[in-house]
């Protein structure tokens, strides 16, 4: 069972917590309870950090500090939950990153867990003993401490949970479960009984802010159950959730599960590009050497001379972007470079593309229906995305969530 | 170096702090910094631990969890001190109690040190790293959080230098050393150069509240010279403050070095207890049985029957001690039990006693001079303490301040 940190922003709210780990211990399940730190708590150390000192590249070891004082917030919630549940009659004891252990890399400020030797943590729960685990932190090889990276606390549950066998990871959020889309933006949302990892991972990695990527791919990895629930329901209601599970385990299976909406994009535009083999190598090896994540791109002959290389990036690496780029701009050969952070990526995804055919032709039809035009497009075996003006984002959503019938079964047409 | 909370009580007072360190370092000498948690962080985790759970003495296990919690308080501090450290161009990193480690023994919330095991701190050290080390906690033998009681970073302070070898140990505080007695009570108090650990000790137990107890007794143990320091004078100033040090490194020895008012005391009196071997001993035992600490005795013949037995105790003790004297009455046989909670005791400490007679009568005829009664006595080789009524405390002590001669040479009778 994991929380985040507004269930336990404070200690009533960690008397909640505490009410629905009675439910499930009192049914006869062993529980490990994994908790985030109580609300704010992160940002506040976070902006002690800042103070202390800015970030600064060439000091990496300054994160290996970051990660002792950041991981305190954690510390704090598992102790005091632990503490609530002995007060409430049952055997609970708080365990840390470097008492479990959970080994990671030595990638301080975004660490990967390496391994979970959870014998000792084992042999407590066999003892009748509620596991609680401080999310979001483990140990590096070194012994000192290290963090796994913000929304690290859903994937330290799931590593428990495949550590120790778990029959299933419940993740307890503010929402109570996986939605076709954002329920903000269509109100046609309709939340879904089961989901895929596969399609998980992909609505985790467009925008969809459940769960954190890393924790999808353990879970799919190790084949982990996991549910996502609301912690606003009262502990002893019935819970439904979403479960993300295989595939195989899903009997109705939709073409398109969901419609998402990524708004953390930018463009460029390289004009005029030489056309010749090994251009384009050449230009995005220039940007994997800044560190910068490309995503969709699209090449095309100019009417000038060469051609047009267009690309889509995180719009907060588009100013390291643009720099590499102009610094070499005469050996690249480009005319001219456009940048644009007016532009928004809807995807549509579902297990289902991969055995029927229409799905994109489905998508551009809607969307030149509504007057919209595609940009970009990149596509994998189990979704398709496109580039948009940002001032239609929304609209694309509404309708292509409507296009492949995922619109609620009782809202009249 | 050591730092208590208000010397880190932001990030700005920790670069003073860290100032007091370059100092140090750039004189060439390897340093050891250990630091409180921020002023008030403290009392906000104990007070979350309060909330969480009022203490239960049926529930030893809480304490575990209530160390884990309250220990994450330094585990900031030191983490930020060391980050500006990084900042200002010094290597240097953090240590907290399971990585040095500080092994101590299970009593959670009050543990004792074992020992220090620092192979791999002094070789970070000899590597040319400062270390700066979250004090007040330790790991227990079943390798949870362990803390060392309030006031216990001066305790890691004194451990770590006696496990290294240190040339001293520098405590910086609000006050710039040890005084003859409280300024606040006698304008007349003078600061002492040095002072011997054992006058030390007897003042730390009797209310000079410099210094944790427990860390005078490891200097002691271990020979580990002390200084007490201000931190609120300049970094780069010259510092004298006051060294503690071995009686046979202090030149000018003084009869009486120091007069202290302890206001935590409380006075019980059995009256007309059956005068007979093995009485005393019987109550006595029952107040052990009740974990209270008995420090002035006085037995005299009642002008009823048998014997009036007094003795005083800590204030806070109080409540419990007379809870178990009225269960057994019957038993111990006493007519009538009075309590006062009116009295304080004013001691007289300096290592000279032990080879200056007169001491006492000088002591005695001075309180007599002001018409104030001695209630109970006590005295060791180097102190003689006296129960007096509260309300005389503060002109006792400024009488006897002057009669030992301990007033300021400059100024005039």
């Amino acid at each position: 069972m994991k929380f985040g940190g507004t269930s336990v922003a404070d200690v009533e709210r960690m008397r909640r917590v505490a009410a629905f780990v009675k439910c499930e211990a009192d049914a006869g399940h062993s529980v490990v309870v994994t908790v985030s730190a109580m609300a704010g708590e992160t940002n506040r150390l976070v902006a002690l950090c800042e103070e202390a000192g800015p970030p600064d590249p060439a000091l990496d070891v300054r994160n290996v500090e970051y990660d002792a004082i950041v991981a305190s917030g954690e510390q704090v919630s598992s102790g005091l939950v632990a503490m609530i549940l002995q007060k409430m009659g049952y055997r609970a004891r708080s365990w840390l990153g470097w008492q479990a252990p959970v080994r990671t890399d030595a990638a301080h400020g975004k660490a990967r867990i390496l391994e979970i030797p959870a014998e000792a943590l084992g042999d407590s729960i066999d003892n009748g003993e509620i596991a609680v685990v401080a999310g979001f932190q483990g140990v590096a090889g070194d012994g000192r401490i290290s963090t796994l990276g913000r929304g690290g606390s859903d994937t330290t549950a799931v590593a428990f949970a495949a550590a120790l066998g778990a029959e299933r990871c419940d993740i307890y959020t503010d929402v109570d479960g996986v939605y076709t889309t954002d329920p903000r933006i269509s109100k046609q949302a309709r939340k879904l009984d089961r989901v895929s990892y596969e399609e998980m991972l992909e609505m985790a990695s467009l925008g969809a802010k459940v769960l954190q990527t890393r924790s999808v791919e353990l879970a799919m990895a190790y084949k982990v159950p996991v549910r996502v629930l609301s912690s606003f329901e009262p502990p002893d209601a019935p819970r439904a959730g979403t479960l993300i599970c295989d595939e195989d385990d899903i009997v109705e299976k939709h073409i398109v599960s969901a419609v998402t909406l990524s708004k953390d994009e930018a463009k460029i535009s390289l004009m005029s590009v030489p056309d010749e083999p090994g251009r384009a190598a050449f230009i995005f090896g220039i940007l994997a050497d800044a560190g910068i994540n490309i995503d969709m791109i699209v090449q095309s002959p100019s009417r000038q001379a060469g051609a047009n290389i267009s690309f889509t990036m995180a719009e907060t690496e588009l100013a390291r972007a643009v720099e590499a780029l102009t610094l070499r701009k005469d050996e690249i050969g480009y005319v001219q470079m456009q940048s644009d952070r007016n532009v928004v990526k809807v995807s549509v995804i579902g297990v289902g593309m991969r055995s029927h055919t229409g799905v994109a032709s489905t998508m551009f039809k809607s969307l030149a229906e509504k007057n919209i035009n595609i940009q970009n497009i990149s596509t994998s075996e189990i979704k398709i995305s496109v580039l948009i003006a940002a001032d239609y984002g929304e609209l694309a959503v509404r309708a292509l969530h409507q296009s492949y019938g995922l619109d609620r079964a009782d809202s009249a047409a």
